[in-house]
C-alpha cells in the first residue's frame, strides 16, 4: 500500500464512496471503501468495497456478475469522499433494481 | 419529531446524504442529515444537514446564499443512505465549484 495516502479516512479507515452510472448518470449506490478497496479498484479496474457487515474486501459482482467497471474517479473538497464513476454490468441493488435508491420518499 | 423515524441511523444518530442536480444529474457533494435536518429539509424544501464538525444543523447556503431547493428525495434499499436531489441556486462547493467533487484522481 502507499506510504501516505491522500484520502482522509474516517475513525474506522474508511470513506463513503458514491457510484454514479458514466452513461445515464444515475446515483447507482453508495458503499465504503478502506485503503485496500480504493488501491484494489485502481490497480484492477473493478471496483472494490469494504463490507462494514462482514468486515472483509468485497469485489461488487463477485457473486452476482453484477460488476463494476471503473471510468473515473473523484474526490470531493475536503478529500474525505469519493465519487465513482462506473459502467455497470447489470443491476447494481441486490434486489435487481438498477440502482439502490429505487424508494422515493413521498 | 416523529415518533419512530424510517431511516436507519448510525452510531452518531446520522445518514449520509447525496446531494444530485435534478437537471445536469450532477453528484454536487456529499453531507450528513440527522433525524432533524431531514425533517427540516422535508418542511421547508430547504436543504439542511447536521455539521459534524460544528455539531449544529446547518441549512446550506444560509451564509453563501448558495441554497439547495429539494425536488425529490430516495431512500436506498438498506434504508441508511439518502439521495436528494435538488435545484441549486448557485455553486454548492464552498470553493465555488458547481460541485465539491472538481478534482480528478488520474
Amino acid at each position: 500500500m502507499e506510504q501516505s495516502f491522500f484520502l482522509k479516512l474516517d475513525a474506522n479507515g474508511l470513506v463513503p464512496a458514491v457510484v454514479q452510472d458514466c452513461e445515464t448518470q444515475a446515483v447507482l449506490m453508495v458503499a465504503w471503501m478502506n485503503q485496500e478497496a480504493y488501491e484494489l479498484t485502481r490497480r484492477t479496474g473493478q471496483v472494490h468495497f469494504w463490507s462494514r457487515s462482514r468486515q472483509e474486501i468485497w469485489r461488487k459482482g463477485a457473486t452476482s456478475g453484477n460488476t463494476l467497471t471503473l471510468t473515473a474517479m473523484w474526490i470531493d473538497c475536503d478529500s474525505d469522499t469519493l465519487l465513482v464513476q462506473v459502467k455497470p454490468a447489470g443491476p447494481a441493488c441486490h434486489t435487481g433494481n438498477i440502482s439502490c435508491f429505487y424508494k422515493q420518499i413521498k
